[in-house]
């Protein structure tokens, strides 16, 4: 029974089951909610982890303000930001081609200037036109809430080209970016805290985090390291037995290819292994490809889509369903601000559409001009357009850039006392092993604070540089690991080297 | 138990409780899932409804494909939309001046251009460098999550004047428009399905479907449409008195002020009879204040902000938390495509501002261009600036022009046959109460549909206006009810008078 008004503070604070207290007397008229305070919010809330903008980015942006006010207090000028794929907050440029078009579509007045030819390509002009005329009312009005239908047959164009394989632009579904694609799926897919979606360990913390606020069970599998990371069937095979002994209805599974935070890209038989897998236990494939652009090693291990491969294995298959990701943040665009993403779906029936549908419609619609960079994503400048060459410079320079830096990041990263790292193939991460001395691991005991969480704290501390602890996607127990980007710009990428060095020298002779 | 492979198919087809078997079996070796369709969805998402884009609409956008195919099949010669506030759909002109900025945002290169000058006016020049020196990375990298500070602090100024009540920077929470923002603290201050929300009917149904889509309760309290849509507090305790009979444990009350669908604006001695309604309850306040500049008769009825009202009831009142929220997608700005908006926070404590951080961190920011009309919208051009003329003037023709339509369209409405309206004070909307004939009534259950539902349904079909059914807002048992905004440009409204006054005579004489 809930307590009077007059008791009711008293009672709280002594009964930590206050939340499930009934809020009905017969004595008394007034009932109080529980006060808003961090205890009464929700627990799912509660439980939700994001480490990519956790504890250590907090402390970097503390270091940061302090630096403002005593400039000489650190002795390093500047922090440099390797905790998420955000290439343009490291000065990587966008695609001008993209960006003047955007200019044009959002003040449409300039098309009547005649100074406008002077300033614009012929082909960003006539782009911005076809968009303004296919887009009603612009830039500033809700579009379809499952994304503005000509933007999504030119998706599906691309698509179709890409894989081979017939795609229609009812099967797209454009969003803020790819993490509310992600999102919307696992809610509508997982039925209640029993059901369970396996996804990689280390994994994105988006996946862990969604699940946790949904309420949904996370089901574990481990990729291999010592196998650069590789995912083997049997692993897969391994966690749903241990989910369904655990009473799990494990509902779909989730790969990340090329992975975030491991950089591996998987192989074609591979991939038939995995589908296979799906569906032999009935399972939904949620296949995350936002680093499809980001494969390093094409001529070994070129990209091929989840959807692809699915097709490709005939009618047999078709009861697998997929749902396939993709965005504008990675790639060669790193467009992250303006949030732009789609998903597509390959096997799954028009009731469930109508379904997804209906949950997009209640945000209303992806933000247009997201929307409008995913279509320029997948329909560029081509040959003979007045943009095309600056549009391939542009393009290939920070493909060739990215790769080099991968591999020099990573080979430097291998240098270290006790450290070893998977070179990453594809995506904007290199995800080493560190091997902690025992005095290290005991002065972040006595913090309260996991091993590898001291370790980037120091790292930032010390070496202005933001990495995250491995624990916040995952690792195998025992081990540690931190994820780092490899996206600042070659000037600066030697900066990052020398002083994860320099700093790791040191943290390993205090700890020795 | 989950039955085999082989049996399952048949099993699930015959056993409408399959979804909540256990999967282990120590019998057999493979457990498959349930197929996904639409009815192994999340029973929450296939409860949640959405009527503002719901069948109606499903509807206008099929009768427009058929009129692509055969022009002469429709008496009218356009669907127009009236069942969303989406004024530039409806060919509202954006804000000029905001439009320069966010082009120049976009595309850099162009501040570079020594023709520049003679295209945009210099303040437009100099607020495009401000955000460009502001916002790390530009429009295309992810920014802080809370939004990007300087854009916090500025709205934090406006709401100081505003209120006359200091606002900080860290209370100030951007959002992809106002829709997430609220979603995040339903989401959050709900901790089970016995937690219930306060809301108004009819209401904007982004709140039913947002209880429905958490699993929280949605308590209803009334509004008086015989007094102009009044909120009375004897409604209110009558509805909360009710919840806690069927013990669910209130947590919340939202307000909508000026009033969706409704359009009525609350008095200052109102707003405080309802803060002292939640202090006695222990109630979080939620205040959606997004049609704040749609206010059309502020001489008798102006606006006043909760957060101003409860701050100057004094610190008695310190204990009641308030969320406010605000969006680009209204007033006289229309941005809706844009998707920016902005939550408040008032007397909500650091370690919940820290959990509601973590939460918008997980989908890692919102687009940067809505956040960048946030901060134009709240820090306009100003008096002695090159556009501040044309932005008075552009703004004064939207607000007087909606003004006009409001009035125009309310004394249409009351002159139909069985038709009352209450002319809205505010907001973009009427909620004209319809009388059916009985025949009408009989004609859609036959149809197994509401009968607004169906009145809806022909007006679409025989005006080729898209108007939304009263069902999709609530509203009183035996009532029936559309909802119309009158957005339509001055020289359209006419048309829409004419065609809802030829098809409400014609359905009437038809359902005699």
């Amino acid at each position: 029974m809930l307590t009077p008004l007059k008791d009711f503070k008293k009672s709280i604070q002594k009964n930590p089951l206050y939340k499930f207290i009934s809020p009905v007397s017969m004595f008394h008229d007034i009932f109080k909610a529980p006060p808003l305070s961090v205890e009464t919010l929700s627990s799912k809330v509660l439980k939700t982890e994001y480490a990519v903008r956790g504890t250590v980015v907090l402390r970097a942006l503390e270091i940061e303000a302090e630096m403002k006010r005593d400039p000489s207090k650190y002795k390093f000028d500047e922090i440099i930001y390797c905790n998420i794929g955000n290439p343009q907050q490291l000065k990587q440029k966008p695609i001008s081609f993209f960006r003047m078009v955007l200019a044009l579509c959002e003040y449409p007045d300039l098309l009547q200037n005649p100074e406008v030819e002077k300033i614009f390509p012929k082909d960003a002009i006539e782009r911005s036109k076809i968009f303004l005329k296919n887009v009603v009312g612009g830039m500033g009005a809700y579009s379809h809430s499952q994304g503005i239908p000509f933007i999504r047959e030119s998706v599906a164009n691309f698509i179709s080209k890409r894989d081979g394989q017939k795609c229609d632009g009812d099967d797209i579904f454009l969003t803020d970016g790819a993490s509310p694609g992600v999102q919307a799926i696992l809610r509508s897919i997982t039925r209640n805290e029993n059901d369970g979606i396996m996804i990689p360990i280390p994994q994105y913390p988006l996946y862990s985090a969604s699940l946790a606020m949904i309420g949904a069970k996370q089901v574990n599998y481990y990729l291999n390291e010592k196998e650069g990371w590789g995912l083997s069937v049997d692993e897969l095979e391994k966690s749903i037995q241990k989910a369904h002994k655990d009473n799990v209805v494990v509902r779909g599974l989730v790969i990340i290819n090329p992975g975030n935070p491991t950089g591996q890209c998987l192989t074609a038989s591979n991939q038939r292994e995995i589908i296979k897998f799906c569906q032999k236990y009935g399972l939904i494939l949620m296949a995350d490809e936002v680093y499809q652009e980001n494969v390093y090693y094409k001529d070994q291990k070129p990209f091929s889509s989840f959807r692809k491969v699915l097709l490709e294995m005939g009618p047999e298959y078709s009861s697998v369903p997929l749902f396939s990701f993709h965005s504008i943040s990675k790639g060669f665009l790193g467009e992250c601000g303006q949030r732009g993403g789609y998903y597509n779906t390959t096997n799954i029936d028009s009731a469930v559409k109508h379904q997804l549908y209906k949950m997009a419609s209640v945000s209303l619609c992806p933000n247009v001009a997201g929307q409008i960079l995913i279509e320029l994503m997948v329909n560029p400048p081509k040959m003979g357009d007045n943009s095309y060459n600056n549009y391939i410079n542009e393009r290939d320079g920070i493909y060739e850039s990215l790769k080099r830096r991968s591999k020099k990041l990573g080979e430097a990263l291998n240098k270290l006392e006790g450290v070893t790292c998977n070179v990453p193939e594809g995506a904007m991460y290199a995800f080493p092993r560190i091997r902690l001395p025992p005095k290290a691991v005991e002065a972040a005991k006595s913090k309260g604070i996991h091993p590898d969480v001291f370790y980037c704290l120091e790292c930032v501390q010390h070496a202005g540089v933001c990495i995250v602890p491995g624990s916040g996607f995952g690792q195998e127990d025992g081990t540690f690991h931190f994820r780092t980007t490899f996206l600042p710009l070659e000037e600066q990428i030697d900066s990052v080297v020398q002083r994860l060095t320099e700093f790791h020298q040191d943290f390993m002779k205090r700890f020795k």
